[in-house]
C-alpha cells in the first residue's frame, strides 16, 4: 500500500505541532496544501517537493495528491490547525476510493480553538460548540439556526471564519442573532494570527464584538452564561468549588 | 515573575504531544497532575519531582502547584488531551490571584475530540459541540438540554465522560435523548484508549450505541445529517463538490 497522510500543522508556529506531525513531515516526499500552510513549512522542511494550489481547488489539490501517493511517493497533506475541523481529512476520504491502492492516515493537530483559547484563558472549560460563518458551503439559514441554538442551549461558541472580503458584515449578522438570546456584556473574545507574526487577542463584550471589523484569520469566542475576565483573562469556570 | 504552566499532554502518547509542550515540560521542575498521567509521563521525564494527587481534589492540586511556583519552582500542571477543553486552566486562572508574583502560561494539546475524531475518520468537519456527561459539576438537566440543542442545530456532537462506576446508563439516557431528535440509524463512533495500550475505535449507528456499554477512557461521537460511512471510517462531508 502506499501512504497518504492528511496533517494538522496546528496554528502556524512549528513548535505547536505534535511530535507525530512533524516526524511524518520529516518522512514525506512531497507535501500539499494551500500555499500560505506550505510557505510556513517550506522554511522548516526545505528539502521536500511542494504541491500548491490556490484556495477554491480542493477536490483537485485531494485528487492530485492522492494520484502522487499512488505513484508511489509518501505524501502529507496538510491543514492549519487540526486534519479534520474544517480542514481536508473528510475530502480526502470521500475520494480514497478512487484510489484503492493508497492508505490514508489522519494526524491530528492543535486547532484554533484550542490554541485561541489558551491565548486568551481558558473560554472553552465547559460544554461548548464550533460554527464556521462561512457560507460557501453551508446556507447561511442553516448557520443563523446554529448560533441561535447554541446560544439558548448556554453553550461557549467559538467562531471559525467570521469574515472575508464578500462577507464583511458576517460578524456583525452573527453578533445580532446571539444577542436575541444573550446579554449585550455577555463576555467574548477575539484571538487574531495565531502563532504567527502579529498575534494578538483582545476581550470585549458581545456588544462590542458586534461593532467591530475583523480579518480572516481572527477566531472569535463567545463566553457561557458563567464566563468572567479574570486577571485580563477570558475564564469559563467549570465549577469546581474554591 | 514565577512561571507556572498549565500543560496539554495530548491523548497519551508522547508523540502526541506538541514540541512546545515536550520543551516546556523538559525545562519544568515540577510536574503536577492526577496519577494516571504523571505515569505516562515519568518515562519520558524520569528526573521530573512529581507532584501527584487523586481526582476530585482539584483545588488542592491548584493551590499546590501555585505554591510550588510562588517558591521559585518552575511547575507544570498537566491535563490529558487540551489544557482547556474540561482541563486545568481555568482553575488554575481563577486561583493564581492568590498567588501574584506567578505568571501563568497555558499550552494547549490535541484534545480526544480531535485525536479520537482522527482515529474514526472525520467525524468533525462541520460545525459541531462538545458535551460532557459527567453530572459532577453540572445539573443532569442542563446536559440533557444541551444534547437536545445540539441534535436539533444538526450539530455533529462529540460526548466525554460518558460513563463512570456511579454512571453506568448515562450514555443511554443521552442516546434517548439524542433518539427523540435523530434516526435512530444515524452514524455514530466511538475511540477507546486514544494513543495507550489498547486503542480501539468502532462506527456504530445511534440505536446500537444506546445499547452499548463503554467505559470512562472512551470519546464517543454522533453524526450530524450528512454523515456516513466511507470505506469503513466514520465521514461527515464538508460540502465540497467532488
Amino acid at each position: 500500500m502506499n501512504d497518504l497522510y492528511v496533517v494538522g500543522i496546528g496554528p502556524g508556529d512549528p513548535d505547536q505541532m505534535t511530535l507525530q506531525a512533524r516526524r511524518i513531515l520529516e518522512s514525506c516526499d512531497v507535501i500539499a496544501g494551500y500555499t500560505v500552510y506550505a510557505e510556513l513549512l517550506r522554511e522548516t522542511f526545505p528539502d521536500k517537493e511542494y504541491l500548491v494550489t490556490p484556495m477554491r481547488q480542493e477536490a483537485e489539490r485531494c485528487r492530485m495528491a492522492l494520484a502522487e501517493a499512488s505513484g508511489g511517493r509518501r505524501v502529507a497533506v496538510v491543514c492549519s490547525g487540526d486534519a479534520g475541523v474544517y480542514g481536508m481529512s473528510g475530502l480526502i476520504l470521500e475520494l480514497a476510493g478512487e484510489y484503492p491502492d493508497c492508505q490514508v492516515e489522519i494526524v491530528p493537530g492543535v486547532t484554533a480553538a484550542l490554541s485561541g483559547g489558551a491565548l486568551l484563558g481558558a473560554p472553552l472549560m465547559h460544554d461548548f460548540a464550533v460554527i464556521s460563518l462561512s457560507d460557501l458551503l453551508t446556507p447561511w439559514e442553516k448557520i443563523e439556526k446554529r448560533l441561535r441554538l447554541a446560544a439558548m442551549a448556554d453553550f461557549a461558541i467559538c467562531i471559525y471564519n467570521p469574515s472575508s472580503r464578500k462577507r464583511a458584515d458576517y460578524l456583525a449578522r452573527a453578533c445580532t442573532i446571539l444577542g436575541e438570546e444573550l446579554e449585550e456584556s455577555r463576555v467574548c473574545g477575539l484571538a487574531g494570527r495565531i502563532g504567527r507574526e502579529g498575534e494578538s487577542v483582545q476581550v470585549v463584550t458581545l456588544g462590542e464584538l458586534g461593532r467591530m471589523q475583523v480579518d480572516m484569520f481572527t477566531t472569535i469566542f463567545i463566553g457561557n452564561s458563567q464566563t468572567r475576565v479574570i486577571g485580563g483573562r477570558m475564564v469559563t469556570p467549570r465549577g469546581y468549588k474554591l
